[in-house]
This record gives structure tokens, sequence and C-alpha cells, in this order.
């Protein structure tokens, strides 16, 4: 359990005539192999001065604070006194939104956490406008120079790098720290962010054939990218394996412990796509599809991220018509987070208002009196479409009603048979079946606020026992802490890289065709969803 | 013959979907082994965009350039032509003079050559009050913060920067090349300069028991030190052993070849000290003393560097009372170099116009007409004293007359007298003679325009045979390109460090009593001087 930032007691041997070794390498020598191993061990150039100061004015002995890096060991600090906290930041390095904790890696103890938007969104909402953006100049350029910087590019890094620091001052200034005290930096992010952050060229990313420039990126330090935290402070770069498989999704599997497990597990996140992996500390298959944006808030034109005012759960009672809604933060519903949808269709195809294809059914043509009036009431017709009205003008804090129209259906209902498909040709690619799974641990917002039964009753997760699921939460963040905390999460990192399998899922043919299955609700074959009770009306 | 920049023939298999290892994942499995050995390789974080993309242009094929550092291996740049120069900077570190040379690292051939005063002089002319100057503002401070940056020496580091920057400007420009293409820096200094030059604390190195603050300084880059060179491009800075034995003279036993050879040899470096190392391939023993001020010219009133107008060579026929002399530059002489005074002084003593103490006789009491008629028109009483007049004003660029005074004879006495006492002192240590020396290596512009046989005939250097002694010019420098250009070369300098012994003189009685023997012409015991004439007047 060596944390990426760690104490070592010294007691050196004091100058004299005799011995004039130089005071460096009289505590190079004195702090040895019990420091680095078989590692190289040495003092940075920014560190030399005030290291050897402290060691000095400490009477050359107390605590040296060490770099554990990759490849080497670095002394950064000495102290009389063993310190009490050494401050580091992990951070998931979202697309949208960045979360970020502070830790004490003296004890492990979460000092404080943050979040911010990610103020790259105003050059592009999503990764591919924020590629052409960094891109564009470049491209108009025949032969760019070599040392040619990217006008886009380097604004793209230095809003990525703004934001990062606003984190810092304001996690340190939670914990009672300053910035510059914070001694480390683990970043959890996708392909395209990571290349981004480090100011490189992120063009290929997107074309074909989908190339990162780098997977791993080691022996930075936070000077280099002018971060407000201790310029030696290393940052640890989850590293990714493919341009649609970034680090995130490895922190993800860090922070799951799949890959910690004899027995075989599935690893779900939703975000902009849905990544899903599959295996135990034998092997890894992966893949990943745009089953998100639906889920995630993307797509839906009243959708919204979870945050206050989403509607994260709706319930209509089948028999009753009773329509209950909660929202973030109990505040007026200002639009609905994927969970909220997933509950709103769910309810929609229970109370069968929706066919087992996702369309509203036509009031007009209802039989039943109760159902007929509660559709009445919120099923509006708009350009020839019927909508779900949610709320009324009156109670919402928007100008608008709170709507499901039968474009955002449609999309969820992609969405959920996308995310099925995913996940049964995955199993089906290992020959296993879902009942064989020890866990399914759903990482994101979508894992926290989810209700897995409504899930399953849409067909878009597997008809298994409840119990089967695990929310973990922010798994991208949990592993950039596990990585700071911990030597063996940072072996382990290297571990599932070199274990792991990339499933294309663009080209198969088996994917295609199990995505055409599960655009119903449940499924074509209900027989998959024995739980899921039978509402077989199918209108035209 | 690795240089420490070389470059290495690769081509790599081209990406496709099969096949989406990231670029620089690709490039670095490419190079593999056959760069780096069981070396860790990597792309720093500055060249990972350049490297990636010229990788890409070049068609995933081509000459990758990389830094063979200590304990890595570094791909610093790509190219599809395998590049016909690598361009590295030497840098003789001096206190008051720096030397540089630009090689192509490729052939060895020497681009440009270039030279500078040390910029610091204008805060101290000689080390201790560089020192001063850079911790006077430290110790008015009790406790300075880890981070306190001295005001001093900032000053002097950024003052031997821009010193640096300008020479490496200068070779550039004489190479037809732009600065940043110069790729590495190796530079051999004082440890002093040394400490300077990086901005560390060298306020124990004149204190005892003098301690450095390092000795070895690796994993620095130009950008760390705000060089104009390529902002990768690695420093190589020479090891020192202790505050008084530098880099510098680590570079001359380099140069000299003494530390592999079987046969013991010696080497003597005058600078500001003399310098003398004595030893072979199995082991070395070194020593310093005060040696040197009145050969440098720091001394005597008409002393001066070796520079035009510099009276290099004086001859005065002890018969006809000739005077002979020869400037550098064949331009008006304006001082004495080292050279000059050695010869002069031994003119003087062969012409008998000083006794074997050095003392100016009295013209009065000469005998010998022709001897009297010279010393009446050059021998001047000044303030009680006689000197010797050089050059009459007419003929002189300066002001005054090149003149030497007694008391500028004085310190050239004791001065040759330390000089030998340290030889002596030291072949006695390892219980040798100078007979059994296969050569005596001479370091520094001492070397280059000394005369041995003067410097044998002031009792100086050991009565051996002139073939004995080879000058080496400025072995600071060469050592500086030795590095750049051969690994084993490199490693040779950790060798040097691990086996040399270092003899303090400051505390040796046997020194002491050596040097009271040898402040005579030749030497008190005439016997160890068989070549020197007997001259054997003195006189009250």
């Amino acid at each position: 359990m060596k944390a990426i930032v760690s104490v070592q007691q010294v007691e050196a041997s004091v100058p004299d005539l005799s011995d004039n070794t130089a005071d460096l390498d009289r505590l190079l020598q004195a702090l040895g192999s019990t420091a680095a191993g078989e590692l190289p061990l040495s003092v940075p150039y920014l560190c030399m001065t005030a290291v050897a100061r402290e060691f000095r004015n400490a009477g050359f002995k107390g605590y040296a604070l060490l770099n554990n890096l990759e490849k080497s060991c670095a002394v950064v600090g000495f102290s009389a006194e063993k310190p009490d906290c050494i401050a580091a930041m992990a951070l998931d390095l979202g697309t949208t939104h960045l979360e970020a904790s502070l830790l004490n890696l003296q004890n492990g103890e979460k000092l404080a956490t943050a979040d911010l938007e990610n103020a790259q969104i105003r050059f592009g909402a999503d990764i591919l406008s924020r590629i052409h953006h960094a891109t564009a100049t470049r491209r108009q350029q025949k032969n760019p120079e070599p040392d040619f910087q990217d006008g886009g590019l380097t604004e793209l890094q230095k809003s990525i790098i703004t934001c990062i620091n606003g984190l810092a001052e304001t996690l340190s200034e939670k914990a009672g720290i300053r910035a510059c005290e914070i001694r480390a930096l683990s970043v959890s992010g996708n392909t395209t962010m990571t290349h981004l952050l480090l100011g490189v060229d992120p063009f290929t990313l997107c074309r074909e054939p989908y190339i990162p420039l780098f997977n791993r990126a080691i022996g930075i330090t936070a000077r280099q990218l002018n971060l407000v935290i201790h310029p030696v402070a290393p940052l640890f770069i989850m590293p990714s394996i493919g341009s649609y498989f970034g680090g995130d999704l490895i922190s993800g599997i860090l922070a799951s412990g799949m890959a910690r497990s004899e027995k075989t597990r599935m690893l779900i996140d939703v975000g902009t796509n849905a990544e899903v992996v599959l295996g135990n500390s034998e092997w890894l298959i992966a893949c990943a599809g745009a089953a998100g944006p639906a889920l995630e808030g993307g797509v839906a034109r009243m959708g919204m991220r979870a945050g206050a005012g989403a509607i994260e759960y709706v319930s209509i009672d089948p028999e009753t018509f009773a329509l209950e809604y909660r929202t973030i933060g109990d505040v007026a519903p200002v639009g609905l987070c994927g969970s909220g949808l997933i509950d709103l269709v769910a309810s929609l195809y229970l109370a069968q208002l929706i066919d087992i294809r996702g369309k509203f059914r036509n009031p007009a043509k209802e039989t039943d009196p109760e159902r007929r009036k509660f559709m009445n009431k919120h099923l509006q017709l708009r350009d020839g479409d019927f909508c779900f009205v949610i709320t009324a003008t009156d109670a919402n804090a928007t100008t608008e009603d709170v709507v499901l129209e039968q474009i955002d259906l449609d999309a969820m209902i992609r969405s959920k048979a996308a995310m099925y498909a995913i996940l049964r040709t995955l199993v089906n690619q290992v020959g296993i079946e879902f009942e064989e799974l020890e866990e399914i641990t759903v990482a994101g917002a979508f894992g926290r606020h989810i209700n897995p039964e409504r899930a399953i009753t849409l067909g878009m997760l597997p008809d298994l026992p409840l119990s089967s699921y695990r929310p973990i939460g922010n798994s991208s963040l949990q592993g950039a802490e596990l990585v700071l905390l911990d030597e063996e999460a940072r072996d382990e990192c290297e571990k599932i890289v070199s274990s792991i399998t990339y499933l294309e899922l663009n080209v198969n043919q088996e994917f295609m065709i199990r995505f055409s299955g599960a655009r119903f609700i449940p499924h074509t074959d209900p027989s998959l969803f024995p739980s899921v009770p039978v509402v077989t009306r199918l209108e035209g």
C-alpha cells in the first residue's frame, strides 16, 4: 500500500572534514534501497536547494518525501517532523463535468470534494466538435512545422488547465491548505480528454482507423502543465487502450474490483457511450457503443444531467393511474434525467400508455375509462404526434411543460436496445449466460440513480435478481483515488491494459441482429424477461 | 561510441482497424530494446506531439532521435531522412572565462568554437566573493522558507545562463544552424560554478567542513534552465568530488586518458588553484593547492591571462644580455602571462640578475660590466625595492611600462615552491619517483604556453626529459566534448569519481616542509635538478 507520494524516515551521519560527501549524496545514500528498491533514486532539479536546506536544518535526519514514480523514485521534500498530511488530488476528467477529491495519502482520509462543469464546452459540447476545434487550424496547414502549436488545441488545453486549477483551489481551501501543497494529481478521463489535457494532437482519434497518439503518458509533473499544485507533483494519468476506450474505463475496472475477482463479473458504465466490460482476474473483454445519449440527458428534448430540478423518479400506478414524481433537490422540475426517463418509460409501458414498440397509444382508441381519462389529461397531440406531459406549466420552473415526445421515446428505445444488444453480444462472445455472472456493477450517475427493476422492465438490463446489480457511483474518480493511494492499484492498471481484449461493435453482425431484436419492450422474445408483466397490446 | 544524442533507424507496421496501437506506443515498441537496452524508454511530454506527427508523416518509418540518459532513454525527435548533423555544445565553465565548442555528434566533427568572459565577474572576481554575493541575502534571514529564492544567487544564475545562451547563439550562427537545434549540452566546471549554474545554494562550499550541496546533477534539461538550445536537450554536468575538486578536473583526467593507462601518469592543471592528479587505470590520487595565482596572471601587477598583448615568451642571453620577447598576437605588450612570467624569472636567474631566493641583485654590487650595464638599464628602484622593466614606455600600448616588481617575484617563487611541493608530496605519498612516470600531462593555458625547460630551471616542475611533458590544452573543454560523443567516456566519469582519493594538503605536514625546501631556485637541494646550471651567488 505505497502511496504515489510517501514518507521515509532517514538518519544520516553528520559531515566533517573526514567525510565531505555532498549533502544530497549523503541523503540519497542514507535513503538507499529502503526508499527506492531497485529503482533509480534522485533529487529533481527543482527540489535540490529546498531538500538539501531542510535536510541540513533538520540535522541530517528526519523524513524524506518521495515521489514513487513508474520507473524511478524522486526525493521531493524533507522535514524534521513526520508530516501528518500529504495532500493529493484525484480527478475524473469528464467531457461535460469534472469531479475531484482531495485525499490525505498518509491515512487515506478524504479531505474535500468538488466538481465543476468542463469549460471546454464553449468550444464544443461533444468530443467530436472539440477535436474539430483543436485541429481546424492544423488542417489548413499542409506541412505544419514540428514546433507548430495549434491555436485551437492550445485554447482547449488552457481551458481545461484553468478548470483543474480552479478545482485545486476549491479543494485546498476546503481542506485548509494551499494549492501548492497538493503533492500529486491522478487523472481519469477518456482518450480525447487526456489528449486535450496534454495539448496533444487529437486529429487521428476520430478518423479510421481511430488511432490515439498515446495511451500512456508518464513522467509528467505539474509545472509542465502550468498547474497551481506543487511544481514537482507527479501526474498519474490513467492509461487508455484506444480512441474509444479511455482511462476512465480503466479506472472503472479498477474500482469495480473485477480484475481481482476469480468469478466473472460485468461492469456497465453509461456516459456518452455505453461502455461494458466482462471478465475476471484471468481475462477481460470490453466494448463500447452509442447507447448512452438518451440515458445521459443529451438527446431527449427535456433531458438533462442528474442535477437540481431533474426528475429522477417517476411512477404511474397501472390500476389507479396515480402519477408521482420526485426531483433532485426537491425543487420544481426542470427536465428528466436518465433514471427519470427510464422510470417514466417503464411506467408508461406497464400502464399500457405505450405499446411494445414504444409508440404512444391513441387515447381515442382506449376502452378503459380510467386510462382514457388519464391519457386525455397527459397525452397531447403536437405536430401530429402524441407526447406525454409530466407536469403542468403552473407547477413548472421553466416556461415550458416537462414533456416526453415520441422522438425522444424512440431514441430511448434505440438506446435501451443497443444496451441490451451490447450486453448480450458480449456474454455470447465468451460463451456464458447472464446467470453465471457474480455481479453486474453499474457505474456512474446512471448506476447511482437507476432503478434496475425499471431498466429490466424496459428490457435494457438482463432479467436477473436485483441483488445482482451493484451501483458504485463515480468509478472514474474512485479509480483515480485508488492509484494515488496504492502502488498495487497503479500496477493493476498496467495489468488491466495488457489483459483486455476489445470487441469492435461497429462491424459486428451479431450485434446488429441483437439490436433489432431488442427494439421491443421488453424484447421480441419475452421469455428472456420472465419477471416483466406481459402487456401485449400492439396497435396500428 | 554512443553519443549522448543518437539516431536509431526504425520501421513500424502501419496502423489499421485490426491494430490500433497508439502512435507513440507503436514507435516505442518498434524501437524496443535495440534503442534502450535494459533502460526504460519513453517520449518526454514536450516531444509527444512533434515526435508522433513526424513519425506519422514519415509513414511510420525513419529515424528516431534518442537522448541516451544516465538511467533512461528518451525519444526526442523523428525524421524520415537520416540527419547529417546532430549539434551538441561542450562548455568549459570557468570562473573567469568560458570556452565552448559545437560538435556534430554524427561524426565527431567540430563545427565551431567560441569563448566569452564570465559575466559573473561583476558580482565578484573570485569564487569566494561570488559565494558571498549568492548567500548574503540568505544569511540575513534566520529561517528562510523552503521556497525562498536568494536574490544574489538568482542574479548569479541568470548572469551565467545569459553567457551560455550567448555562446550558444554564437556557435550556432558560426555553424549555420539555429540555437534551438543544439541537442545537448555538457558542462565542465568547478564545484562552485556548477552550483551557481543550477542556482543551488553554495553557502557550505567555503565553510568547514567544505560540503557541496551536490556532486551529481542528473536529469536536467535545457528548458529547466531557460537555455535557448532545444528544450529537451539533456545537460551532462561533469560530476564533482568535493568543494575543491570539481567537474573540470574530472574532465581533465578524462581528457588526459590517465584513468585508462596501465602505467602511472601525472596530470597538472593550473588555474586559480594548482590541481594535480597521479594515477593509472587502477587508482587515482589527487590534491589541490594555491599554487596558481601568480601563474594565471591574477597576482603579478602586470600579470594577465594569456591574451592579445600578453608577453608569452622572454629570453635574456646570459652572455650578451640580449633581451627578446614575443607577445600573443604580435601586438604591443600589455602585461605578462604565466608562461612569460616563468620565462622571465628563469632568464633573470640564469643571467644572474636575481639570486637563488628570487631577490633582485643590486646593480651597484655587480662586477661584470656588461651585466651591470644591462642591470642599470632594466632594474629600477621603486619605493625602495628594485624592479625589472621589460619594456620602455614608448614601445608600450598601456600608459605604464611592463614591469616585474619584487613583490610579484616573491609570489612567483611561492607559487613555484608550492607546485613542486605538491608534486613531490603526491609521488611520495604513493612511494614512487618522478622518473617512474610515463608522462606528465600539463593542462590548460599554462600547459599550452609554458616552456617546461624554463619551469624546470625554476624548480617548478621536476627535472625530467622534456619528452615526458605533454601539453593538452583546455582539458576541461575536451572532457566535456568526450562525454557528448561517447558513452564510455560518460561511464568513465563515474569510474573516476569512485576510484579517486583526495589528499588534503592544508593539514599536511610533509607538504609544508617540502614547500620551505622548494623556495629556492631551483631548490635547496640542487642535486634534484642536475640539468639546471648552478648559479650560486647569494647576496645580502
